[in-house]
Parts: C-alpha cells; sequence; structure tokens
C-alpha cells in the first residue's frame, strides 16, 4: 500500500463566518477542531473494525485524510447546513460508508438526507447496516459564511 | 518523500444511477471495482517504471491515489461520457503522463479527445510516445447519472 | 499517523496556454517546476519547524501535497492571476498558515488580497506573524489560459 490504512475515526463539525470565502472555510475547521491540520479530501469509506472515537487534538500540519461536507453562502439572513453520515455493517469484514451533503436549509433536514444517502449506498452494495452515525451543522449567513462537516480518519 | 511511490496501475471505468449525486458517483465507483476505497485525487502522472496491471481487488478502506473524470447529470436522456488516457515515454527514465476528460457526448468522441489531450501533453514536454492507453464511458441518464474513468496508483 | 510529517516547503508559480484547459494546467504546473509529480492538493498548513527551502526537482512521479490556487478562462485578452502566501508564527511551536486565492484582475491585487487573507486568518487564531511570504502570477489570456501559484510541502 502507499498510505498506511487507518484505524480510528471521528466526526467533526463546525461554521465560521470570515473575510472571504476561504478564511470562512478555514474558520469552521478551527470550529470544527482541524483547523490546523492539512485536510486532504478523500472518497469516503471507514476501514474495517476502524475505531470511532471523540475528536481529538491532532498534530499542528500533518496530513490527515477526510470525506466532509462543506457549502459556502454570501447571501446574508440564508440558512445553510453540511452534514455526514456513517452507516456500518453487520458483517465487521466489510467496511462502512461514508456520505456527505450539504445545501440551503435547516440542520435537521440535511442531516436526514445524509442518512438516507448512507442508507441507499448500503442498500446498493446489500449490506445490513448495524448502527449510522451522523454529524449536521447550519449557519444563519451574515455576510459570507461557511458551514462544514467531516469524517476524519487516523491510525 | 512523504508518500511511497507508487509501482503499479490499472484504468478503471463505470457508470451509475443513484438516488442523488453522491449515490450516483459511489454507484459509479463500485461499478469501476474501486467503490469500497477512499480515493485522494492527484494530477496526473505515471512514474517511471510503474507497471500497467489488470485491475485488482483492494483493501476495503484502503487509501489510494488516483487521477479521474467524472460528470454528473440529471437531464434524462442526456448522454455523458467520461475518458481516461495515459500515454507512456520512449525513454524509460520519464515519467508518462495522465489526461482526464469528461463531457456531453458519445464515448468514441471523448476518447478520442482524452487520447489527443495526452498526445499534446506529451509535445509539450518534447517526448516520443511509445504506447497511449485508454478507457472511456458513457452513460444514458435516466435521472441521475454518473459516468467515470479512473487510472488508479499502487504499489 | 498515516502520512508523514513535511519538513520542507517551497513556494512555486506558473502560467500556460493549453488545447484544453487541463492541458492548461498541466502546463502551468510544468512551468511551475512540478508538472511531472502527483499533487495532492489539501487544506492549507506549514507544520511547525518545517524549512522554507528553494524549489527542487522532485522526482517524476512522486506524490506531492500542496496548497494551491489557480485559475482558468477562454476570455481572450482577460487577466487571470493566482497568489498564495505563507503567514509564519512567532511562536515556533506553532504551525504556520497558507492562503491561496485566484481571481480575475493583477497579479499585484491578488497578491495583496491574499497576504490579507493569510494576515486575517492568523488573527483568527491570535497568534503574532512573524513572517508573511506570498508568490503570484498572472497571465494574459489568448485562447485557453491558466495561472497557478502553490505552496508545496516535502521532507
Amino acid at each position: 500500500m502507499i498510505f498506511n490504512m487507518p484505524t480510528r475515526y471521528f466526526l467533526a463539525s463546525g461554521t465560521s463566518e470570515g473575510y472571504t470565502p476561504l478564511n470562512a472555510f478555514d474558520g469552521a475547521l478551527l470550529r470544527a477542531g482541524i483547523g490546523n491540520t492539512n485536510i486532504v479530501k478523500m472518497s469516503s469509506i471507514v476501514p474495517p473494525r476502524c475505531t470511532l472515537i471523540e475528536p481529538i487534538a491532532l498534530p499542528p500540519g500533518a496530513l490527515v485524510p477526510a470525506a466532509y461536507a462543506s457549502i459556502t453562502s454570501d447571501v446574508p439572513g440564508e440558512v445553510i447546513s453540511a452534514g455526514v453520515a456513517v452507516a456500518l455493517p453487520e458483517d465487521a469484514d466489510q467496511n462502512g460508508l461514508i456520505m456527505e451533503y450539504s445545501a440551503k436549509g435547516e440542520r435537521h433536514q440535511i442531516e436526514e438526507t445524509v442518512r438516507n444517502m448512507a442508507r441507499e449506498g448500503m442498500a446498493l452494495r446489500g449490506w445490513e447496516i448495524k448502527d449510522l452515525k451522523s454529524v449536521a451543522v447550519d449557519h444563519h449567513v451574515q455576510k459570507i459564511g461557511v458551514a462544514l462537516a467531516a469524517v476524519v480518519l487516523w491510525s
């Protein structure tokens, strides 16, 4: 393998206003507890036997694979939301599936959608779901806002 | 180096309908045989002496670097295509070049374009082409569809 | 950790015309000196004690994490620019922050914006800036052009 296999993961989310869209994204990463790391975006699997942990302080500057959804808006008053869901299989030899979703709308709507996306993905594989975890967050835009939700892999 | 050097690669492609664009993307990755891995997108080089192999079953949840093109459409009846091309140099000390392309249109058109892109990229380097491989796939959209083609690196 | 910690970094930039947007991007990477590597995009931190170096020739095909801004235009006569800034903290135990920005407009405007973005990001952290480095580049589009600026991590 080119990269080591992740053995642990956690869910994180955050929102922020910012001077520019990227500053707002940076602020949302900071609120999520991962703003001083180098997030590498990936599609969207939890390896078999990977353990869910509470969010931990990662080494500053570490390269960290994550699946995430984020949404930016510069429309004052708009409500934006981002969510992730993790569906874990009954069969411990199989991997879990991460889904990400972001859109205008309230947190609970986006969380429901992303959970359904994870259910659909497991159904496509023909796998029973043992557990379905999710996190979502919403943000009322003042000037330039970002909402972000992530599944962070670690080892 | 931060990451290990890839030593093997293969071409893959797939298409799918889905409940959402991300579900369709997930389905296309599954059809391509890489849906239970964590794809990390990269630009677009085959290292010198990297060996072409037949697609293999990758460990579930492995982090896998890949260059890929994908296209999503929610216009019923639309034809969408994605393709990748790999141009390999005469000089075995030099690297190969991957190009990716996706657009509305039939498979053969997109494959011709992506092959020309790889030829142009090698011409820009002033390198002779020893071999030019490619794969492309098209999809007739029913509700929400994705076409995807990838070059997957491994070691 | 899943990936090794970067220990060195350099700034790079380039512009190019191309047969397609991806060919122009490939050309800009080549001009920046990183066109024969596999760039993996990441958000945007310089680890503590990571050393600034002059651009070096990276092994062909190596997987290389980088934070970058790029912009594509097919409007002849348009001026496009991309820039990156790196803000380094007074406290050597803390990480540096990379910001990326690209837009229509002259090089000096984009460079000023991206430097301000880095200042804002450090202010958000409550950290004093010891040093602020940046690079930006502009391009007058003929047919299809790309401007790109990057911070490349290495070890």
